[in-house]
């Protein structure tokens, strides 16, 4: 075993520098550890002469990532810059290509070309350490490529962006509308200045591709999640959920079925007794069935500094003790390609709310097209006549297809007294 | 890397079979996940004839554990045998003497002579792995001893053993005496015949002594944490506690205080919002706190045959990987013996039941008593009044020291009105 480690460090924001510091602060911790001193050796960033709270100075200076990936004295390249292309992918290569061990945290990055990574790691007997890039309080990776390994995974999900928590939890709280909330958020440095990637799901949405292909062993592939963000969600429809005995959070799910894997991200109506239900804020958690061990749940800090650049530093100490793991959890050859099972062939119950004219027959026509697609009502709400005007109708349903509300939501969009596209959440009775 | 991992197995109990079962069923699973052929090629227990639901034939035989693990054609050996001595230590010891790596579910043995056996396994180069010696369900020792290396940590508290778990659950739901539930469990083979090491927090407190010694890099001091079973929780107790927004679990607690490792367990009222006053039944779950992380959440099953047989093989395939890693996370020379912060020294809130004669001036020699020693209250129930009878009186207080409590305690024993041994439980305020 070597008795030096050497970093070199790509992107010096939150992380980069979360991570410099443990590795200064901690040193000797580590060394215990890991056996050997984890030295950074280069730093590389957009501007040399930030002022960013740490001494650098010790350290190589690189303008350029992929350059400071093929040239530095280096064991491992930490790759904190985030992005699915660019100079994380060219930088990422380089680095592997060199037979360096790589850490990152970019979800982007390896949800986009994680295959490709891993079979050039394993090529090059280097390590792809990525714990930070999913859930970085929670060592989520590492239980599912190790501490679970022991079990064939049937179902993974999760809340898996603090942003997204964070909003709906404050929604809850304050009964304020997404808009009023995000900015908030974006004040408090809680959602990025382009929130789309957190809001819209994509983020979350990487995240359950890496662990879909870890826990299942098949190739990541993104592009065959379900996605679906937390922008329509109202106040409104968090009220009705509460009183209906729910909480609405946007969740990652990934589930093996008789058809293939199932990979979703979309708000949801889960139990109020339901654990994940009691995740607040910017907290994650993560649920593993496993056939052996049943039901495991992980909660952590998702995101922010100290998390983050803790998941970064424990791939680290992974290495400087000489792992060299199965970037998904086996070979990379030998994952298979993601068989999808579609969708609409999902089967749920459903929360419905549709914006309707109050008027006699409206609520007949909507149990009759309900009633005609199939669907059974669970319970139903309207209250607070006004006769003439615009209302809604919550209705939840009993389980049924996708393919069926789906159907049945055409219908209802073809109502005259329906007056507002209508709101579909699925109900996850955990 | 080897192309086979032989694996020697003592002890054919519900965790011996289970894990016989796991290497059968899930074969080319594990040999995608960890690279090799991990294979059953010795077996060990009592009585070679009895039917085990499982082919053992296939398997060389061995009366012996320690004969096994001498002689047997085998790469790892799977200490399953229970116990803190005799053939356990003995069949362990000769297993890490020859250089097989052992992986043991068998808290009692670490607890007793964890620093000599991860001495041992050092010089010789083989891998101690013990996931299932605590909370099988839940991969943490691979969390504290890798996925949380970048941390110091503070304070490791958790619910540990199931039995415990299951029984004040149970106390709660049916309002039941100890012993009635009791011995229910056993009849359904939730707590053992002879449930001391259980329900007296024995059990627990081997286990965190495991978790105390790699969470803060300090040699396994068993006899130094504070041990009080379930045994005097009574019904009573936990309605109280309930009206007072409570629940009593048996947790384990070990933290870093400026005057040294406090390490015990016992009954705590937990508030009930605390998550983890929401782990029920046979559920374990552990909660870590590091500078850099926060708070890190895991909760699963504690036991059974598929959590630990899980856990087991999860080591099995670390093992096939190649890993040596430091028992208790750092090098076993490195350890520092634990300095203790003595029970005296902790702080905290408490609830005091004291069974008192209902008469004029009991309730003023009582608080008397708490003002003089200087314990604040913070609340007070006295009800049902019966005069001339003895009457519970439950007293809430606020944070104060144990021994001043433990002064308090001395002086209401010798109080002519108070008729029983006053119940005192400490609060958690997580």
């Amino acid at each position: 075993m070597k008795s030096t480690l050497k970093i070199a460090i790509a992107g010096l924001g939150t992380v980069g520098v979360g991570t410099v510091k443990i590795l200064e602060s901690s040193r000797e911790l580590l060394k215990a550890r890991s056996g050997c001193d984890v030295t950074v050796t280069a730093v590389s960033a957009r501007s040399k002469g930030k002022d960013r709270g740490v001494e650098l100075s010790g350290y190589a200076w690189f303008d350029d990532a992929a350059e400071m990936a093929r040239e530095a004295d280096a064991d491992v390249f930490v790759e904190l810059v985030g992005g699915s292309d660019g100079i994380a992918l060219e930088s990422v290569k380089a680095a592997l290509e060199r037979g360096l061990s790589v850490v990152t945290a970019n979800k982007a990055l390896l949800a986009a070309h994680g295959v490709e990574l891993a079979r050039l790691a394993e090529a090059k007997g280097a390590h792809l350490g990525y714990e930070a890039a999913v859930a970085g309080g929670i060592p989520i990776i590492k239980s599912m490529r190790e501490g679970l390994a022991g079990n064939q995974i049937d179902r993974i999900y999760g809340i898996l962006n603090g942003t997204c928590n964070y909003i709906l939890t404050k929604m809850e709280a304050t009964g304020e509308t997404f808009g009023a909330v995000l900015e908030e958020a974006q004040a408090k440095g809680y959602a990025e200045a382009d929130p789309t990637f957190d809001v819209g799901g994509i983020d979350t949405a990487h995240k359950l591709s890496l662990l879909a292909a870890l826990g299942f062993g098949v190739e990541v592939n993104f592009d065959e999640v379900t996605v679906e963000g937390i922008e329509t969600i109202t106040a409104e429809d968090i009220a009705y959920a509460r009183e209906l005995g729910y909480r609405i959070k946007l969740l990652g799910v990934a589930t093996r079925t008789a058809l293939g894997i199932e990979q979703r991200v979309h708000p949801c109506l889960v139990p109020l007794g339901a654990p994940i239900a009691a995740v607040d804020d910017v907290f994650n958690a993560v649920v593993v069935n496993g056939d052996a061990v049943g039901q495991a749940t992980f909660e952590g800090r998702g995101a922010g500094e100290g998390p983050t650049a803790s998941a970064v530093v424990s791939d680290l100490v992974d290495i400087a003790r000489g792992a060299v793991l199965p970037t998904f959890g086996i070979a990379a050859s030998a994952l298979e390609p993601l068989k999808v099972s579609a969708m609409e062939h999902h089967e749920g119950a459903y929360y419905l709310r549709l914006q309707v004219i109050d008027q006699p027959g409206v609520m007949a026509a909507i149990t009759v097209i309900l009633a005609e697609c199939g669907v059974s009502i669970d319970s139903i709400i309207q209250r607070g006549r006004a006769p003439g005007e615009s209302v809604p109708v919550v209705i939840l349903t009993h389980e049924t297809k996708e393919s069926v509300m789906m159907t049945a939501l055409e219908q209802f969009r073809d109502q005259d007294a329906v007056t507002a596209e209508p709101q579909l959440i699925r109900i996850e009775n955990f």
